[in-house]
């Protein structure tokens, strides 16, 4: 009986799913493309449509849905029980789910200087959120929250234990949403049960995550959602030492190497470009840039899913998921190739085929099972909308 | 024939050898302890001493060892030939072992920022000795050569490629005069011509680095000596982002977040004390903090090592070196031990015999071979002064 509005916010998109129960009804995906901006489209019958837009109708997205979800509420006399949006923020106060309240509010605007990339939208978001459907409860899905099973060695940067505590500095880890939704698929997609489990996401952000019997024990972003790896445009594994020279030589305040972590670095700063497919295209046609950037970006990512056999003692599933993860056999063929003293091999046809589908695609006597799997972030989110159900 | 006069400024210490051809005839190791300073001497009959000094002393150290190294030159009719001093710092400049001319010695200054743990007392340093042996070449050795061989996946952040070229930003490394004598003592010590071999070097400094056929192709530290892992004293492994919370958290400059970085992180953040024997001592005496901390500090190290055997496809020889994991045989035993799922397994009574000592100390059947080798900076910079010998 319940319908949820799902808000989910990312660096480069923003995307909106209606859920009557546990079913999508509705969805929308405004997103900014190299030429412009464009919605897409989709309704309960599964038809879908796309549109360019302009960047007026791009910052007012959410104005602009309310419309075809106060219909389908109409037409099934349904009211819209909550909202849910996703939180990307480093911070103790945001590393839980949690009904959104003033005190929350006001946490959150303070976090918008050190999340540049996500705060100020998800602001925004809420605000237009609770303009439109002033009755449903608005419930903030941490990104986070799903590491909070993380261990000290783990969790903690090597600094001053109480700076670490008074300004609250830890590592609190991204892709939570992603991470517990693929938790959720690995039985249905695999029909396994593995204990030693790493999740690797590459999307507009990147990660890779250990899980131990489905409990998050490390994850390769740290504090600033642009740390770890390198991403489409966030430097990821810049180090502070390298950010500081950065800084003195282009004379850079704290807020603006800020925005300079999150939007001059990754594959754009390498290659001028933050969109993988493009790059990928580039490669084949025997772009050397291209070519040196995606294999830069790739082995971090090899070395991340090396390092996090350590906590597990070793990797019975290695899973690969994310927008470009699962929409480029390519992408995951570069990523796998590198790893085959760990026990990774995989079939390639078998790869070949998976495309936006979900399934394994390991040699049949490889050591390590391999998978694709489809994130659902927004499915996760309307669990997470369920446990604030007013009973 | 020749003299050659070794300096070896590092974060906690100050060593001077003076060697007769490639033969040690002086050594003076002067030292900042818990309770004060310290100057230990050894002469070429091997007779040490050590005694307790002030302040001023350690400050002065090359003045106070000048008149031993005249006695010598004088008693032998020799003259010093050149003297070389070992140099740490980030940047193209600093990446080449090279005579010291006035160019240089600009450079180096303006690089006492970037590098304030060990670029000022250097400068001190070359000062001193062009003023006591004014007819002597001065040769920096770089900390930094040896990983001139890193691939460009190695080599570069993912920033703004125009700006890793005018900033000159890019993962230049550290330990290398260390790594290299390893290279130079693997066979002697092991018998082993392996491939494939990681070296973790674990002093005031920490690192881990890959060499493929004995050439570096990836290292930890990355722009800062600061950078990589968690250290004695410093973070190592903090996010950029995660310092740019602590500039605005603390108000510090640059200057001063440098500083931070290099003192104020690492086991000495974690636990108070950056001295590992004081950390394992209280450990076994079932202090939880310093239980912790090392906890940590291992895990980073154990990651990284699993990390380096993508690039190397594998593990032939893993070496510890370094002062901390040369006298150690229970910080080896903590580093190795969740490294099995790679094929690690050492012979723990073998182990315990190597205490300032050189040997292989992994199971027989064991995959991977494991050796405790001594670094041999000292030595390695004897080589690096003869290149530049007048014929």
């Amino acid at each position: 009986m319940a319908i949820t509005l799902i808000i989910n916010t990312g660096s480069t998109s923003k995307k909106y799913a209606l859920y009557d129960q546990r079913k999508v009804v509705l969805e929308f995906r405004y997103e900014r493309t190299a030429s412009g901006y464009e919605v897409c489209t989709k309704n309960a019958t599964g038809a879908q449509s796309s549109a360019g837009i302009t960047q007026t109708d791009f910052s007012a997205s959410l104005t602009q849905v309310v419309p075809a979800i106060n219909e389908y509420l109409a037409e099934h006399t349904k009211v819209l029980d909550s909202i849910c949006v996703r939180v990307v923020a480093p911070g103790t106060p945001f590393q839980q789910h949690q009904v959104i309240d003033a005190a929350y509010l006001a946490a959150l605007r303070q976090a918008e200087l050190t999340s540049p990339l996500h705060v100020p939208t998800t602001l925004q978001e809420i605000h237009a959120a609770k303009l439109a459907f002033p009755a449903a409860t608005i419930v903030a899905a941490s990104d986070s929250a799903f590491h909070d099973t993380m261990p000290e060695r783990s969790r903690e940067f090597s600094i001053d234990r109480s700076d670490a505590e008074l300004y609250d500095v830890h590592r609190f880890g991204c892709h939570g949403l992603s991470v517990a939704s693929i938790v959720r698929r690995v039985h249905p997609v695999t029909g396994l049960n593995p204990e030693r489990v790493v999740v690797v996401h590459v999307g507009g952000g990147v990660s890779v995550t250990a899980l131990h019997k489905n409990v998050s024990i490390d994850t390769s972003i740290g504090y600033a959602s642009a740390s770890g790896l390198p991403m489409g445009t966030r430097a990821g594994e810049l180090d502070a030492g390298a950010l500081l020279r950065l800084m003195r030589s282009k004379n850079l305040r704290p807020s603006e190497a800020e925005m300079y972590l999150y939007t001059k670095g990754g594959l754009a700063g390498l290659a001028d470009d933050g969109d993988i497919r493009r790059l990928l295209d580039r490669r084949s046609k025997g772009d050397a840039v291209a070519t040196a950037a995606l294999d830069l970006f790739v082995y971090h990512i090899q070395k991340m899913i090396a390092a996090m056999t350590v906590p597990l003692g070793g990797l019975d599933l290695l899973v690969l998921t994310g927008t470009a993860c699962s929409r480029s056999a390519e992408l995951r063929t570069l990523i796998l190739s590198g790893l085959s003293h760990l026990g990774v091999a995989i079939d390639s046809d078998r790869n070949e085929t998976l495309v936006n589908a979900d399934g394994l695609f390991n040699k049949k006597d490889a050591a390590v099972k391999v998978a694709a799997i489809r994130t659902d972030e927004m499915g996760e989110m309307v669990y997470v909308a369920e446990q604030f159900r007013k009973k």
